[in-house]
């Protein structure tokens, strides 16, 4: 049994299995195919997360921080692995800087990709300067400043619109994000912070904030905020004789066509598989699952166990995640990884 | 450092953290209130659990089994922790049957208490004996058969009544319990394979299938088992002239008063935050917030933590939460508790 753990990816995820397995004085050795660590909450720039409200680069740059100052951790940075031989227990990857690393247990903590708007162009992504992404809109707040980008004014409307690739199955997206609804409703009140006078719309089909974030997220930014929900199915996004954009759809409540002027439009742009998922399953020998994530083999007593034994799969890996559960997750996995190295790996039953 | 953890509760959490630990080679202290472990899952005779499909009694009973074989854990049923002294590191808890337990780390893995229905009396349960609890149809399930419990006949047409003690300000409940949109699902399915004539309703607010569920029970529960969803306010549920129920409200789709008659009504029940959260407060000494489950210190380095230093709280003790975090919740709780017996406790940050 050789006592390092590799780790594939350095988001929420990957990073919190780093810590969990060096807490118990194991050896990590983390690869992240990107130049700087943290994933997508650093690379996308997000504003403050949901549910603890703190800035991104403050919580995730704390988890960054901690395990690069960490000596049990070795970092790859703009790394892939290339080749993994060996089983469980005795793993040889063979990284693209031509690195060996032996390691007992692998982790995969390779998350997801974002959802592409052009792929909904009737939605105006790419074709009016002014519909742009809650990502997008996650800088501005980050910024300090919600502006069209089209003339750098501040939007006196503001929609935000749900399930932008998701619960859409004309654009193979059968699955929920789980998680848009909540970060809208932050986003919205982020927005309404920097611009109190702007009037900010959510366009949804249900509204998810499952959990506690009802009455943080859903509640108060209606009570509070002033945040207007209305459910819609929404045909398109055009643009009107006085240039403002025009979102055009059905009140489902009130079954009656609507057609509502905003100065910015926001797609709440949902997570997709990882599009490097196929060639992940390839090099590392694991399945995926019917939508393209990287399945898993078990989820009672040998959990985040994936379809290779030795081999564990978490985080927005698995499906689309908040970044609570994908710190969880990583903690889980680490668990799984230390336990291995403690004993044998057991079967994936 | 006392080289025990000390595991409150042996549910699906509290079983997948002791399995953690024990795998690390560390050992545990397991300390359960009911003269049998599984907690909700065996103790409500779950059927079928979400997502595996796999019966709870074979799924949580595999990780009961395993627990109970494990020689590094030590089970204390019936009992519960009355006095806790020391600090992180070195704890001494005096259990109910007057044991001393000295451990290193604690975990509060102490799950909810199922929403009494009694407490929504405008909507039948308690008046009417065909008004039962989503608890009763999955004991319907595992049993093989759904019955009226007035007469046994079998129903012709059910409905299931979401965001029963859910959602609802009235009656004190701010929150969603996250997973009964998918139970109910779920469980409608299993209706109509047990009675394929039998008809199905959901009546909800918004549907919170979230993630991969959105297509696994919301879609195929309507594709394929012709399950009916109706987005409605729910008044009262009263008796007909005829005998049957009554199910009175409004369809909020079309703005229109609804009227229909059942044979069966199910309430899908919440998840309350666990009665005996006052003493556990007290007896702990951490703290909880403002609905009453236990409150968390941080989210990001010091994952778990509880307000008070050594102790960890995870899964439905934390809010309301599906299996599949709470084993995942467990894992994580055991790596936390490894790591501080590796090295002393990290102050929560």
């Amino acid at each position: 049994m050789i006592d390092t753990v590799l780790i594939v990816g350095a988001g929420p995820t990957g990073l919190s299995t780093a810590a969990g397995v060096s807490s118990a004085g194991r050896k990590v050795v983390l690869v992240e195919k990107e130049k700087v660590l943290g994933g997508a909450p650093i690379l996308s720039r997000y504003a403050k997360l949901v549910p603890s409200g703190e800035w991104a680069k403050d919580a995730i740059g704390r988890m960054v921080k901690r395990v690069e100052s960490d000596a049990r951790v070795t970092i790859h940075r703009g790394a892939k692995v290339a080749r993994l031989a060996g089983d469980a227990g005795d793993f040889t990857a063979t990284l693209s800087d031509c690195t060996e690393v032996r390691a007992g247990a692998v982790i995969l903590a390779t998350g997801f990709t974002h959802f592409d708007s052009i792929n909904k162009p009737e939605w105006g992504f790419g074709t009016f300067e002014d519909v742009v992404t809650t990502t997008q809109v996650e800088q501005m707040v980050a910024a300090g400043k919600i502006a069209c980008p089209s003339d750098g004014r501040t939007p006196a409307r503001v929609c935000i619109l749900l399930c932008v690739g998701s619960r859409d199955r004309q654009i193979g997206r059968e699955w929920c994000s789980k998680i848009c609804c909540t970060v809208s409703a932050n986003l919205a009140m982020e927005i309404k912070e920097l611009a109190p006078k702007t009037d900010v719309y959510i366009y949804y089909m249900d509204i998810r904030t499952f959990g506690l974030y009802e009455d943080k997220y859903y509640w108060r930014s209606q009570e509070e905020f002033r945040i207007k929900y209305v459910k819609a199915r929404i045909a398109e996004v055009t643009r009107g004789p006085d240039g403002r954009l025009l979102v055009k759809g059905e009140d489902t409540l009130v079954k009656r066509p609507i057609v509502i002027p905003f100065d910015l439009v926001v797609h709440a742009i949902g997570m997709d598989p990882n599009l490097d998922n196929p060639e992940i399953a390839k090099v590392f020998g694991v399945g995926l699952e019917k939508h393209g994530f990287i399945d898993r083999a078990e989820h009672y007593t040998s959990s985040f166990a994936s379809t290779r034994r030795g081999i564990y799969v978490g985080g927005a890996a698995l499906a689309p995640e908040d970044i609570d559960s994908c710190i969880s997750h990583g903690l889980a996995m680490a668990m799984r990884a230390v336990g291995d190295l403690h004993a044998p790996a057991q079967a994936a039953a």
